[in-house]
């Protein structure tokens, strides 16, 4: 159902790999409500994706890019300038890879070049968008920018390994970018620390299934999906919310400040 | 503007004094996306306002309850459920009050008789007004429940005295029955952090007009103002924001997440 | 051991009940660093304790005291100050009591004169002890005022009911009064959060050793135990750490940033 | 004045530059409190120090590493443990560097290689640390390891550019690493989030000097200093804070709690 809330509203999503991508519901519902964007992703995830069929439905261009290439954002957000027919109103970073993950590498025997790689496509990216964004002049004044995270940037996980530090180091990124977008521009910029979603990239993560069922168990309200993610995207978006910035906003059915849940006592105490 | 994000949704606002009042632009805003409410004050309070003009363009009941009392609670929840037809779906806590401040007793030499008062009227009456809507079971699933506060409740302002206390027991409360209303019933409970705002209730803080200018320096888009304010509550009651539960949400301009900033530096410097 | 940290150091210790309570330990310590002290209770809870066996002990001397009684702190703190020959360098606060966890009322159910007798013991209690001495002027400068807290003033542990809230409020006055006493006094103000502890107090929690067990399993070093947190409170006395105030410090073994361990997760999945 | 708090210990210390470094004053008090350790600094870094003075002063030895050097750092570990007689019970990390503050780039528009450099020597040095003891198995049960940060891990001082990421970064490294130290071996890991202090590596940073005098006006203790730091860093070092871990802790007469100080408002307002 639309409220029109992005009505008249120009934007770029990053990341939308499938139909289980949180940025795949963000862009569904961007559309819904109103706004025009340009999707993008890394080349050679596109190839694995299904992208076309959303940017179809939605009415959009596909702009493809390496986020950690700073050539090809700049090549976007021009594109996207042009394309959309004026500046922008909301950037959706949603990036996340760790090749010590992927590759199985205990936190405590790490891989250094693999480490490199994981920060700069999770984090630096982020960096590397709003940098670009910003030499170009790219964003109109109250626009909005977030980046999706995980609580293991506060508390840790032990399985979700290197991602841990990169998310700490996005987040930071949040509130220093944040700072100065606010001055110069009047641009907010937040994260939202999302439930763990079965996505692509969260089932690559050790045991996930299971750490899905705990957190299920632990969070009052049960864990936020894909598409209540997408929803407060579009909330964080709107006029709505002009003057929240530099925020980590939990989207967690409350995990975050539940110490334990009566249903966790009890199955432990099976 | 209207995006109907409200548009079937009951609620009960608590706090409207007058047009500087932030429940007042809530009533306003809820108004004009579809909601319908009752309005409430406590009785001594509603003689100074001007709750009639609000009720009316409003097209709101007034229901006075003094919120320290279960008795009022209960005649003021029971009468809404009727009044609107059917259980709620969001209600606004905006209450708040030291007779410490009020009589300019300092921190250090409190009055306890006072102290006591504060406290039940600013936070204890967010318990009373939580376990009366859970004893009459008159909220529905999903709904939504705030308050405000201030950031008092995490780092100390001197001149906010007792309040700070107050506040950080409100937010604990809403974590508390926040739980219980998550497990029970799908019911979110939340706190909104709002910049210093000169209505009736700010006025009364020693050198406040001081303290709005440095916290409008400090915060990169500029302090949040009422009405802001009013946009954001209608965002966490709207269905938008349904996983969103048990926690303290800044909306400041970003103040709370700035260490120092360049205009206050330049300031402090001269 | 002895290193002679307090040696020459003048203090009151609150809420030594018995062998278990936390302040037991920590005058056995204090004693041990050559630190002179005078011991307190409230009247009804030393007439089930063996505090006398602790005085004889420490060679120290108790003066009884209702920790919500202006009137019994006074004469407390003048009594300690004359025994004790000159102003006082540290203070704990280890002082909790909810009759509606003691009397099984649920957080949904609470009664109110209840809850305004327990957050006046647990809480209220912390400032009132502050208050006396700033009248009295009976801390010597550099002097660390201690009160002893737990988590569930951050995140909900739905047994511990309208103690977290008394909590939240006992850290906000550390804070808030913290401020008071550097400026004018360079006395600094903590609390120290500590694991669930298998005191008097702590058994009167529903559940309480399952609770103990799964933060067992939840602390990468395991629950820390009351003579642990009585080594940190020494340390807090001491000179080594004159320039931490107004700050909560977790005493836990780790369990307050972690968000699930490899154990817990193994006995939930089983 | 010794209390022996670290009598018998072994460690190894990184960063000690010149005599107003952190790190510098650490040695002198580790080895004051009974402590024998090995001092270590990059090379090119030790060229323009005066830390021979130390190693005659401290009797220590020192073994040159750079620290985002694996080989280095096996060098290193191996030697101290072979110097001092056994395996490590304290290492303090006092790292770090960022070449957009040295060149003067403004955070909107840093160059990529300088982040990677600064990241690696300021934040992921620490990783490289410990993966290094916990390979070679170099430390003790019960040891206690411990980096220096600063609070623009947390909130944005626009002047401290890149280095807010990577202290944010560091202390989800303290986190991380500390689970697991946790679980195989009970060592301890921690962060301590120091004043700003006028060191070679502080003095760098545009604008610090204003930046210390504002500090101090709002803490309620002063800024503490480089000594007061030792103290502390001696204290998390020694055995009375075995519990202690994956803690970020304020040192620093109380800032981070403050949201204005009344000396601040004065300076404000005039």
């Amino acid at each position: 159902m639309s409220n029109n809330l992005l009505k008249g509203k120009r934007g770029i999503i990053f990341g939308a790999l499938n139909k289980e991508s949180i940025a795949w519901k963000v862009a569904e519902q961007c559309h819904e409500q109103g706004a025009e964007f340009v999707l993008t992703n890394a080349p050679i995830a596109m190839r694995m994706g299904e992208i076309n069929e959303l940017a179809e439905k939605t009415g959009s261009k596909i702009i493809p890019a390496d986020a950690t290439s700073m050539e090809d954002l700049e090549n976007l957000f021009k594109g996207a300038v042009e394309e959309l027919g004026g500046p922008l109103d909301f950037v959706l970073h949603s990036i996340g890879m760790s090749v010590n993950v992927r590759k199985g590498k205990h936190y405590t025997e790490l891989n250094y070049d693999w480490l490199e790689k994981g920060w700069d496509v999770s984090a630096v990216s982020f960096h590397k968008v709003m940098q670009t964004a910003w030499n170009l002049d790219a964003m109109n004044e109250w626009g909005s920018i977030l980046a999706l995270t995980y609580m293991a940037a506060q508390r840790t996980f032990p399985d979700y390994n290197d991602m841990a530090d990169n998310k700490a180091y996005l987040e930071s990124i949040a509130r220093s970018f944040g700072y100065h977008w606010g001055v110069k521009k009047k641009v907010r910029v937040n994260t939202i620390s999302q439930s763990p979603t079965m996505t692509t990239a969260g089932s690559g993560v050790k045991g996930f299934d299971g750490f899905i069922a705990y957190a299920e168990k632990m969070s009052p309200l049960g864990n936020a999906t894909a598409d209540e993610c997408a929803s407060y995207c579009v909330m964080m978006f709107s006029d709505l919310t002009k003057k929240v910035t530099m925020q980590n906003l939990f989207h967690d059915g409350g995990f975050s400040n539940v110490g334990v849940s009566d249903m966790v006592m009890d199955e432990f105490m099976k």
